[in-house]
């Protein structure tokens, strides 16, 4: 099933999408009954906007082994975890705007997952019963400025600038985030492409690991890391991600 | 003013504290109008909560210049920033809870910032303007899963349990965040005590570093850093954090 959240005549709403682009709408959001109201809006006649608005979202880092390999870089015993502020958040088509002066600022294509329920203590095998679904993300990095954070040991403007969390377009309920294609085009050309049966920390593990000291909440955010090929951007690159059975998420980039 | 949030009755209020102990409630939350409602309280009646429920919290670290001198750390060049999760926040006599096989969780008394209305790109000078007022915060940290994330270059888990982060007991509106007292007890013992005059990076400061990428929203909290001082809690300790003018925010520690 596929759940849309989009605005038609100044109102929001979410939908599922089905046939033929008919988007049929839920009387609330899709974290409760998820009961149809009766309406169907055609998909063409709507603006679609982030699945979730202003969520609270857990980011991993340094989570792709083939990426680790390449880069060299030390396993991570432990998940590389970070938050990344409910302002960066942006809906497909919506600009990635870069902040002045910035010189280095990259885009990472990831698997984002979203929380459906309440949960604490889940273990890794119960932990996808509290994932609604998946969606796109672009963990878009200021490189300059998180790694002057990193090496101080924290992490929070280098990736946390209003537009910084492209997400979208729907949320996926029916989807194996164990074996799941994903790949990164700018400007039409491909940067990065992966399987998420690369991931060192599984959607599984990652899930349970926040849940033993986080409270888990409907319509949080956990990005689950990206893979080789991360590049800068420049104003008028066109930045897409699409992961297999989601879609694209596409973003126009440009200056503040 | 001093600002108070909690219940009555099962229901949940805002009021201003005025003489005596009289809560004088509001019609709505205090970023708004402001606007008394009419009914009075008695403060000795109600069950005070935290002044914002699950809030945005960006934290700073290394803030104090004495602590950063007595430890023989390098002055941090930008603010050491990371975000808490709003389920870290308790309230004034709520219980900090500490994690199963955990040994080394620790207090931070701090000063809390409370954001007032939306806000982005604020000079130096206009950064006190979006400040609602000031409470205060425990900064509770977990060291060894601390000191493991920010070896790796980032932060979550080690401040960002459940309970976390108490706050209270009032917002005070009327006070200078460059030169108040701040004390720290536990079980009736000063372990830290410290003026804020002695911050590397000033509240104006921090609202405004913060406010160039991100935009502020009302609610938000900037806990501003911990002074020298800093111990490790066991389950029956009570943790006293005093600001004057604000008041003291006292919490027990149990186990999980």
């Amino acid at each position: 099933m596929k759940i849309v959240r989009y605005t038609i005549d100044q109102q929001e709403h979410y939908g599922i999408l089905k046939n033929e682009g008919q988007l049929h709408r839920l009387t609330g959001d899709p974290f409760g009954a998820r009961e149809p109201e009766g309406t169907i809006d055609q998909i063409d006649a709507v603006t679609i906007l982030a699945p979730v608005p202003a969520p609270r979202i857990f980011g991993a880092g340094l989570n792709y082994v083939s990426h680790i390999k390449e880069g060299g870089q030390k396993t991570p015993e432990l998940p590389m975890l970070f938050m990344k502020p409910g302002t960066t958040v942006v809906g497909p088509r919506d600009a990635i705007i870069l902040p002045p002066k910035s010189h280095d600022v990259h885009f990472e294509g990831e698997l984002a997952v979203v929380i459906g329920r309440t949960a604490r203590n889940l273990t890794e095998a119960e932990a996808l019963s509290a994932v609604l679904g998946y969606t796109c993300a672009n963990d878009v990095s200021n490189r300059p400025v998180q790694h002057a954070e990193m090496a101080m040991g924290c992490l929070l403007m280098g990736k946390g600038y209003d537009t910084f969390c492209p997400l979208g377009p729907v949320i996926e309920t029916d989807l194996d985030p164990t074996n799941v294609n994903l790949e990164t085009r700018v400007n039409g050309v491909v940067r990065q492409r992966i399987n998420t049966s690369d991931l060192l920390f599984s959607v599984a593990y990652l899930v349970s690991y926040l849940s033993q000291g986080i409270t888990l909440l409907p319509g949080d955010i956990i990005i689950t890391g990206t893979p080789a090929g991360v590049g800068h951007m420049t104003p008028g690159d066109i930045i897409e991600i699409e992961i297999d059975g989601i879609g694209v998420l596409s973003n126009p980039v440009t200056g503040e």
